[in-house]
């Protein structure tokens, strides 16, 4: 029989009528001599009734009903006595006259429920019943609904949706490459694309104009909540349009992805920072503008003031910046405060001075540092009244920006200082063209080696490159980088002299990107684009707080996937064919 | 500036307007004092002119103009004094009074121009170029439409589009995987996917009803004409859904693509044909109906007139079957005919035998054992006319099939038979379970193990598994196989004797897919769907000959990528992470 609807669509529109419906048992309880059950799919539980006097063989086989078995049910919607307002099928119930189990299943080992206290590694290995459970179906189908929306759009602004290749070349910088052999070139290797950046930048020089791609991009980086080996973005490029123009048509995408996914309407233009006044302000390359207590420039209100620590950044070049926390005078402890100070210590600095201001002034243990004078420049400078406590940190402008800027989100998490229900978008442009690297050593590419310099530090690539600004920008949503991109480079001379500033000698580029090279000597258009990480786009439009959440078949955190077993040995003859013998590292 | 509008879409509705357009160069010529430069972009080409007489300046720099050049101009829309109805722009012309070169280009290797003569090599090295061509452009363009379409009749119907890994588990059965070292488990291997297979009934078992994906598949496997190591299948999945509704979702799916992407209307429904009626009436599991010239059975018709092959041939269980081509008698001579003979030897078959039809009765090799009775009988049988040629295949069912199957397809060619512009889909149903391998010497799959038996023949799987039937459907679009699918096995019981009917000891079947047993034990609903290949319909919907002509960047028949020289060798710290070592084999 052909299903009438979803169980979680019969509503009072089908009073009356006969419904076929098909699903899986949620829970079964026997009242008197009726049995209820009710049945679930996708769209929702809907209630069943069995009743004797209708049925009395149907009745018979519902008794044999378990949680998670599947079926198929005839019967006719009646209104229920006591309506459940919980349901949105809470009006009716469906009183069976026929029933037809489908499958049978065995106790699952957790229950299909929200409040779910499994553990991550056990839900894993069960994905096929955590999917099950309706706020992973609700999270998928927030994803589904972002990805028909980003088709929708692009289409009809006329992007062209091209595949790139996912066995391609390893090149060496970025990431660490997933490597697949060569079996028809032994001692080759393949590399899983970090990204489609080149492909996509060819497909400009091919003369494509407006492409786009929801591609899979892969890293073998050591995991965290929102990194996976394999992730997915919204890849875009597109030629002749300036940063400007990309960023309005991003906007309109964005709009209508929060129209579409969740009736929000999204207020354009997002707004602009530079990448600097977003480090001076917040403390960070990706703002979370939906609270305040941004950092404060605290090097005057303190100068004099005679606390060694803070004079020595100061002479050492470095900053002494604060943050306010509204009424946190009562509300931290100096423990408390304490356990901040061991917090702020990952991002390098070390120490975080306060001060509470009270009706008698500041208190706390640099308080004597400063007479009333000076005490009224500190709570003038630090926006701060009467109640509020004031956090300190002296260092490098690194090191402020960091402690300050993750304590900043630490404590507004805390006091519950963040509207959850805002989606707050924030643009962040003119970042430096390069960063430097403690791991490497050296200036590398704060976004990739592809970035067009402003056009006035274009000179500046071969005298100062660590002070040549990009034509970037990031887009932020609720303090994550949601994505970013740039204005590419186009021309040859520009793109050998940021190989050049970026440490290549003209041999390696020449290895490595010659034949990319070549490809700019052809009548490469001026281009620039985006990329949108779609899991963490979907986590956050779900209110998640990982992606492995808005995935349905993740990676742990050790890289492997607990229902296949994947990674797993393979056969010699395997290996043979790929000319590849494994050398264990010996124990030691 | 702005783009007004693409090169290609200056019509006469701009007349008299002043454009902003930017584009290729695609060549300048010199009349009198006037330049003309035909300007390319992706929607076609306009003319521009350059006049001394509007500006002096702008036409001397429009004498440096070269092929693929990329330039921006404004110019003004005039009427041409004589139009070119080969161009949508062919009305007008743009008198330019600004030009902007954007960027220079060296001579390309070859012409960005339909009428390639280069090598596949050359446009697979220059593919950034070879994409350049209107050709290439348009069957993007086409595919790209196709998978438009595709999304949004999905996303119409309930599908959800749901992300599967590309980083999953090796599995023995099917064709040889593409493995990834992993660095976390040294001596562990993930599998790039054949296909979603598994991942989507699992979709089904979590309840998510009705799910899609257009999914990268890989295969290292020796490459042809319409294989390439990376491939993409629009990749289908309901539940609750019999066949019959599968196909008719599908119609409904193929009727949308050919109507937006070739404004072709399909007619539905599309015609079935039983595998076994399609093997005995066109020797082939994918047939072209696109022309007749259909197997006939020739074995009652033969009997008795005493040619050796024909008997030994029915006498040992085989067929005598044979084609008609019509009005073959004068098109093909001996030689000719002996020529095909050798063609059909690559399928088994040990001679090809021939008689022409004449007014005085047949004529050829074998006429002499055919009396004036024998040869009216063989006419018949054949459904010959005067002037007919009739080609004779004697041997076991499958030489048979093949030889004259792909000979029947051959002279269609050769004597143009075919209707280019029709698009002739048929479904080709109930097929064999298994098939013969004789390269395992074994019966294997004929779809894939997760197949569902007919409901009559389960029980056959534990007695004559080979004479079982699939619930399973291909669909066929001019004698290419376009995609193919089936119910499911949704119950473990089936699941195991279906292992065990492939020979799979217990125990292997519980190392390999214990994990996906366990699933069907958990309550999976009845389930099935489907595959289409993307590359192939877009290569049919293209009219291309090889799947290379609608993918971006393609591997060429060594697998490897002449662009970025993928595969390549890496660094020795890659393998050390991996902890992997090559061994070449030696040279001998």
């Amino acid at each position: 029989m052909k299903r009438t609807t979803y169980c979680g669509l019969v509503t009072d529109q089908y009073l009356d009528q006969e419904v076929v419906l098909k699903g899986w048992v949620q829970k079964r309880r026997n009242l008197g001599n009726l049995i209820f059950v009710d049945l679930r799919d996708r769209e929702g539980i809907v209630q069943l009734v069995f009743n004797p006097e209708v049925d009395a063989d149907v009745h018979k086989l519902a008794e044999s009903l378990r949680s998670e078995f599947v079926v198929e049910v005839i019967g006719k919607v009646k209104a229920r006595k006591t309506d459940n307002p919980n349901l949105k099928t809470g009006a009716i119930e469906v009183e069976v006259n026929a029933l037809k189990i489908l499958n049978k299943a065995k106790t699952a080992p957790f229950d299909i429920d929200d409040n779910i206290t499994a553990s991550d590694e056990l839900r894993l290995k069960y994905r096929y019943l955590d999917l099950r459970r309706p706020e992973m179906q609700k999270a998928l189908m927030i994803r589904n609904r972002i990805t028909q929306t980003v088709h929708a759009y692009l289409d009809k602004h006329h992007f062209i949706d091209i595949e790139t290749p996912y066995l391609t070349r390893s090149t060496p910088e970025g990431a660490r490459d997933y490597l697949v052999p060569s079996r028809v070139y032994p001692g080759h290797f393949y590399a899983l694309p970090q990204s489609p950046q080149l492909f996509k930048q060819l497909l400009m020089g091919a003369g494509f104009d407006r492409y786009y791609q929801i591609a899979r991009c892969f890293r073998d980086e050591d995991l965290r909540g929102d990194r996976q080996p394999e992730f997915t973005q919204i890849d875009i490029e597109t030629s002749f349009m300036d940063a400007d123009e990309i960023r309005e048509m991003t906007e309109g995408l964005l709009k209508d992805v929060m129209k579409e996914t969740l009736g929000v309407e999204l207020t354009t233009p997002i707004p602009e920072i530079t990448w600097n006044e977003a480090m001076n302000r917040f403390g960070s390359d990706k703002p979370d503008i939906r609270f305040g207590m941004e950092l404060q420039d605290m090097s005057q209100a303190v100068t004099g003031a005679g606390f060694k620590v803070f004079d020595m950044a100061l002479e050492n070049g470095g900053q002494v910046k604060a943050i306010t926390v509204t009424g946190g005078a009562d509300k931290y402890s100096r423990k408390q405060i304490e356990a901040k100070q061991d917090y702020i210590k990952r991002f390098g600095a070390k120490g975080l001075a306060w001060v509470k201001v009270t009706e008698e002034g500041l208190n706390g243990p640099i308080a004597k540092f400063f007479n009333q004078e000076a005490s009224a420049k500190v709570v003038e400078a630090a926006k701060a009244q009467v109640g509020d406590l004031i956090l300190f940190v002296a260092d490098s402008r690194k090191v402020v920006a960091d402690s300050l800027g993750y304590l900043r989100v630490d404590i507004a998490k805390e006091l519950d200082l963040i509207d959850q229900d805002q989606f707050a978008f924030i643009w962040v442009v003119d970042w430096p063209l390069f960063e430097y690297s403690e791991e490497f050593d050296r200036y590398i590419a704060a976004h990739h080696p592809f970035t067009m310099p402003n056009e006035e530090d274009v000179a500046l690539l071969e005298t100062d490159p660590h002070k040549a600004h990009a034509q970037s920008y990031d887009i932020v949503l609720n303090g994550y980088e949601l994505g970013g991109g740039s204005i590419r480079i186009h021309q040859r001379d520009v793109q050998e002299k940021m190989f050049k500033a970026l440490g290549f000698s003209q041999e390696d580029a020449e290895a490595q990107f010659g034949w990319f090279m070549d490809a700019l000597d052809s009548g490469f258009p001026p281009h620039g684009g985006l990329a949108l990480g779609l899991d963490r786009f979907a986590m956050l439009l779900a209110k998640k707080d990982n992606i492995r959440e808005v995935i349905a078949f993740p990676k742990n955190s050790h890289a492997s996937e607990p229902l296949t077993n994947a990674p797993s040995l393979v056969a010699p003859k395997q290996l043979e064919e790929l000319a590849l013998e494994v050398e264990l590292p010996k124990e030691e």
